[in-house]
This record gives structure tokens, sequence and C-alpha cells, in this order.
């Protein structure tokens, strides 16, 4: 005899990633399923306010008619209050010191975390991504900029003002070339995608994508200048980091990681030649894609409701295809 | 009526620093003041098995005949493995997993605390020095060599391999001199006081201490061009320990920080102008000059008796004089 439980389904999370130029959402169950997603560009043309307006409408669509949400789980760049859910502020976005917590969760009724992107991110790879079961990672995306966020024992280091993990900012060429943040000889000024765009058309006046770049190395050498300076910049950028972190595990993202061995061999050869003193740590792709941050999100949500250990057994597998990146 | 005390005089632990060259110790009781001090030369050309009963005759030395010691700390350079006890390696010492926590305890016959030497010094300025109050701190010792320690909240970070803090071996001139790492162009090669001496030398013939080089920068350009290029390398190392760990605040320790304002002074200096997206964090001087890893090991030492939040009131203010330096 069997007897039929009611349709209850589990409680779920709202989460979303917010960037300079899209939103993108997804309500998360305790499996790690994806209910639904929804995506909107960022309206940063129209202003800060409406960039919160925004957030606000899409985290409400997304939780929908459900009432079993338990909690919501945002992450932003720039600088970012955890503690008290404040966004303190993003050059992109614009804005300063927006309570994003307290407003979301007047909105929803339910707990609201509020957190950095990449530290988000780099708490995902670590706990569900290519770090799992690492004590301590180094989450590294590459991508129109490069960022960080050293991982250890599930907390992402914040610093003392919000500014930990800044591996594009790290100077390896003390007389180089102008970075956008006013220095000069960034990791970011030679080893970001858009350097790499930019400097290639410096040199030859065509304008052509990273990945196109990276295809073209066995043919093109102003290619192979320029990607081999983004591995020399980025290689000496690992190599402050393995010296003051020293991490279990260094994890590559962002979408230069597109470019995989293409990328990653040179690194590693790179990093292991210039470290004399110690071998280097493991360098690996990332898992999740650009769905680290999303996941960041639900995990910090979940965490927000009570459960900061869920996910040991989320299937990650389709994290790049489950949202669209 | 007054009632006669015993005179049971509160419990102490002893406490040793083993350096390269010498190895400091003491008796420390609970209000962190000295019982008793010993120092020997460590005899490093006898092996390292002459060090280790060097370093048990030590401590069995310190314990003397009292019966109240509860604990002692053991604080030794290279890698660690302050879990298990393990003395893991040493290149000056010459030693490769000496079991020290294991030994010590059978010879004193109480708890035994064995940790790195400049994290334990580091978290010595964090709880009772210059960084007292702080939840985060980078101390960096510029001495022979420049290392580091990061504190978060009272721990000092080992790193996956207990080779984390390395400022010393961050590569700031990838085309530069040759460090005795292995690598090119690291802090230490231009920063650490062996450095200022041995690159002055090198341009004048002239063999001065790092402290004579100091006290003639007005009236020498050889000791002006060293000095400058040492603290270009230095703060070239600190913009990417701020980019990194975005410390609340840089200790500067070590032998060249006798030196005071004419180091610090064109060391902010330089941070300050390198730094362009952030404001730099607050750099001082070390509170416990080279009695800062013997502090340290008193601590480790305390926190093996069960007592890990003592000396909040120890008065450390005598600190460079209380043990000889």
């Amino acid at each position: 005899m069997t007897e039929t439980r009611p349709a209850t389904p589990p409680p779920a999370v709202v989460a979303l990633d917010v960037g300079g130029t899209g939103m993108k959402g997804w309500v998360c169950d305790r499996a790690g399923r994806s209910r639904r997603t929804a995506e909107r560009p960022t309206p940063v043309a129209a202003g800060p306010d409406a960039v919160v307006r925004a957030v606000r409408d899409l985290v409400v669509e997304l939780r929908g008619a459900d009432d079993d949400i338990v909690a919501a789980g945002v992450v932003v760049p720039g600088m970012v209050d955890a503690a008290n859910g404040v966004a303190t502020w993003s050059a992109n976005i614009g804005w300063r010191d927006v309570p994003l917590g307290t407003l979301l969760a007047a909105d929803l009724g339910v707990p609201v975390a509020i957190d950095h992107d990449v530290r988000s991110g780099g708490l995902a790879e670590a706990r569900i991504g290519a770090a799992r079961g690492r004590a301590s990672s180094l989450f590294v995306p590459v991508g129109t900029g490069i960022a960080g966020a050293f991982v250890v024992d599930g907390v992402a280091h914040a610093g003392a003002r919000g500014a930990a993990g800044e591996v594009g900012h790290v100077i390896v060429h003390p007389d180089g070339e102008p970075c956008a943040c006013g220095q000069h000889g960034c990791v970011e000024t030679y080893a970001s995608a858009a350097a790499v765009v930019r400097r290639y058309r410096a040199r030859t006046g065509t304008a052509r994508s990273a990945a196109e770049i990276a295809a073209r190395l066995r043919v093109d050498p102003d290619a192979r200048t320029v990607w081999d300076d983004a591995v020399t910049a980025l290689s000496l950028g690992l190599v402050a980091a393995t010296a003051l972190y020293d991490p279990e595990l260094v994890v590559i993202g962002g979408g230069l990681a597109a470019a995989g061995s293409v990328l990653l061999d040179p690194l590693v050869a790179a990093l292991t030649a210039r470290l004399a003193w110690r071998a280097p740590p493991p360098l690996v792709l990332a898992a999740l894609g650009s769905a680290a941050g999303r996941y960041g999100a639900a995990l910090i949500a979940w965490a927000a409701a009570g459960e900061p250990d869920i996910g040991s057994d989320w299937d990650t597998t389709a994290a790049t295809t489950g949202v669209t990146a």
C-alpha cells in the first residue's frame, strides 16, 4: 500500500549575479537544480538608481508566486560590505553605499545575502567546482579585467577594505605600459582579454577577438608576441600570489580560460620556470565557467537560509549550459 | 587581620627562538615577565643532530628546577609543520623532518608547541606589538633576508606547504639581478640588509654595514642609489602584498627597520606613488624588535598550555631590552 505524498516542492533560493553588462539570475533548489532562470541587461546608462530598481524587479520576478523561497543571494562587482549587505562602490555601475540587502529583504520577506561577485565565484569553485576538496585555492578570472579570490576553508578572504585578491593590479613591469587603474605595468595591462585585443590592434591595426588571436599563434607572429606577453605577465602575477598565499591550487577562469590548454600549458611552463625555490601550485581551468558567480550567489543564499554546507551533492557538470552564459 | 599567602610563584612557560646564528630563550610568566633568559650560539657547523641536542639542552636548562613550567614554545626558521610539531626543513640549519615537539615534550613532560619564527613573530606583533587591536596585519621583517607573515584574527596564514608570506621572493624586476633563491629580481635581491651591503660594495669596493650606508644618504651618491633601489623594490613587493592581502596594517621589522624614518618615510612615499587605485595601508615600525620571535614562542607556549588569549596586559615597551637582542 503506497501513500500519495502532497506535491510540496523542496524549498529554493533566488540567486542573482549582477555584472556591468547583464544580470543573470536563477531559482536554485536544495539539490542545486534550476527551477527557472532570467536575464536582463544592466541599465548602467540609466544611472545607479535604475540599476537598483532593475535588481529589485528581477529578484521579485524570479521569486514569482513561489511561497517556498527561503532566502536570496545577490553578487555584485566593485567594493562590497558583505556583513552589512551594502554595495559600497562600483566603477562600472556607478553606485555607492546601496543597502541592497535591506532593500531586497523588505521586497522578499526572507534573509538576503550580498557579496562580491569574484569572491562568490571563488567560493563556488572551491565548494562545488574545480577546487572542491581543497583546503585553499586561488580563483583568478581572466576576462575583460583580471581579479582574484583566495579561499581558505570555505571562506573567501575579503581584506581590510574589501579589496583583497587583486591579482590584476600586481605590478609586474615597473616601467611598463599604463594601466586603466593609473598604475604602470599591472598584470591586467598585458594579460586580460581586453589587453590582448588592445595590444594586438596596436601592433597590427587589425581588430580581432581574444579567441581569434589565440587561434592564430602558429601563423601570426604578432598574435604570438601579444599572447606570450600575456602569459609572462600572468605568470609573474602568479609568482607573487604563490609567494604570498601559498595556495593549494590555482583555478584559472574567466573568458580567456576558454582558450584551454593554449593558455594553461604555457602558463604552467612560465610559472615553473620563474619559481626557483619551490614547485608551483597546480594550475587548473575553472569548472563553473561564467556560472561561477550565479552558483556563488546561490551558495551565499543557502548560507543565509541556515544551510552553509549545502552543495556537496550538486551536479555542476552542466554549469556552463544550465544557465545561458 | 591579614593572612600570609604561601610563596607560590605564578606558572610560567619556556620559550625559545632558534635562529641560524644563535638561540635566544627565556622563561615567561603569565604577566609576560621574564624569570630568566639564556643565549647560545646555534652549532650549525656541527650538523643538524648537534643543533637538535643544543635545543634540547637549552630548553631543559631554561626549565631549571622550576616545577611550575606548564608548557614550552620553540620557533624555528625554514619550513615547519606546526600541527605535528615537526621542523620540516631549514637551509640554514640543515635539518629535515625533526620531530622537535615530540622530543621536547618527552624531555620536559609538558605540552610543547613548535612554529615558524617569522609567523610567530608576526603573531606577537599582532597580539602584543605594533598591530595590537588590528583584525589583520602583514609583518615584514627586513634583515639578512626578507620574509613575511600575514595574520588575520590572531592566526598567521601558513599556506598549503608552510611557505606563505614570502614577500622577499616576489619578483619585482623580471630581468633583474639574480637572487640566491635562483630567481631573478626578487624583492630580497635589492632590499634586504645583506643586499644593501652587497650592492654598495659592488659599486664602491668598500664594505660598510647597512646602518652605515643608511647614515650616508645625504653625502654619498652610491649609498643613495643603493638605498633608493631597496626602497623601490620593497615598495613594489608591498604593492603586490597590498593588492593580494589588503592588510589593515603593515609592520616593518628586522634589522633594517632600525633605520627608522630613513626607511619608513621614503617607503610610504613610494608605496603611495605606485598604488593608484587605492590608498596604501598604514605602514609602521615593529614594536618588538628582535624579541618578536621570543615573544611569539611564549605566546604559542601559553596557547599550548590552554591560554590562547594571554598577553593583552603584557608590558612590551621594554621588549628589545628585556632580553638581549
